[in-house]
């Protein structure tokens, strides 16, 4: 049986987005299946007690200038938003509601809104850039519109964020494999390690 | 010219050990000059309103997993030590001490302290035990145990601790290259392409 990888992310981690470009790939050479994990990271810094990471008077300039040279070490393109932190319940509840009413469409629609976020530096947290982000990848945006905010989609985030916060992750991106927990980007090359190895 | 990589270090990190036994390699490849710099990183936790690593709810069982995991990654022997976080005033001392006063001694003094703690296991906070290891490499005990808390070698690390603050160091390891910074010893790797492609 292959094993699954749950890929927990936040629509506003920059890092999560580096990620987000690289997962599949790994995913596909060690066979795993890969679970797309929209969370809000709020709630695990309000369990940790701890903050964004550019909230931090020594680690948030750094953080910045990390994730731009994060960009070019990773070749991926970067652009700060206008807002930042994002507000990204919107976003979330969209990718939810994809992968239940449209899966195949679900991928490219974390891809879209990412993109927007981080390589064009659009506000997702505007509803209107989410449906744009959506209609890029075939979803109709009304349709979206009208299921994004229905009741049963709230409570998936809902559940899905305490369902991080219970299996431990608290931070953005987040990897789980067959219990093994990779945090950061930075921990994929050690997660391709293990993989390959089988654990150590 | 040749670079200058000042490395910041607490003994208390064994994030800091891991990338102690790499640090020398990277800068000969590069031909860098290397700067040992042991400092207190208790005083950039207050700055930062952050904790050990180990003290956070999800944060702390994730690392001290990723800590053991880590010692497999890199193929470097690791063992907690009895009391942790760990007491390095005497640590830290003893190595400013040796860098003035023996320079020639002073690395392999580094190691032997961060080998008692991570690889034996042993308490450095313990005055003895930071004499054993200055003895292993040829250090008189006597004399250090003299001479580590003299007025100007306390002073030393006062200044040292705040240095590194004013330079933005707020964790270990912490490298910095002609005013770029990399934390952890996850970056090494970014910092060796850094070096190899003279930034980007």
């Amino acid at each position: 049986m292959s094993k699954a990888i749950d890929f927990y992310f936040e629509f506003s981690s920059p890092y999560g987005y580096f990620a987000s470009k690289k997962i599949a790939a790994l995913a596909e050479k060690h066979g795993c299946t890969l679970n797309w994990k929209p969370f809000l990271l709020g709630a695990a810094f309000k369990k940790e007690g701890t903050n964004s990471l550019i909230s931090y008077p020594m680690k948030g300039p750094y953080s910045k200038h990390d994730i731009e040279r994060s960009s070019g070490y990773y070749g991926i393109p970067f652009k700060w938003p206008e807002v930042f932190p994002i507000f990204t319940v919107n976003a979330a509840r969209a990718t939810l509601w994809a992968q239940q009413a449209m899966p195949e469409k679900a991928v490219p629609l974390i891809h879209a809104i990412y993109d927007k976020a981080f390589a064009e530096g659009v506000d997702i947290g505007q509803v209107p850039v989410v449906l744009e982000a959506a209609q890029s990848v075939g979803i109709d945006p009304d349709t979206l519109s009208e299921n994004m905010r229905a009741p049963d989609v709230k409570a998936r985030l809902k559940d899905e964020t305490q369902a991080a916060l219970d299996n431990g992750v608290f931070g953005s991106p987040f990897c789980i494999v067959e219990g093994e927990k990779f945090w950061g980007v930075d921990r994929l090359d050690m997660m391709d390690a293990w993989l390959t190895r089988g654990g150590w």
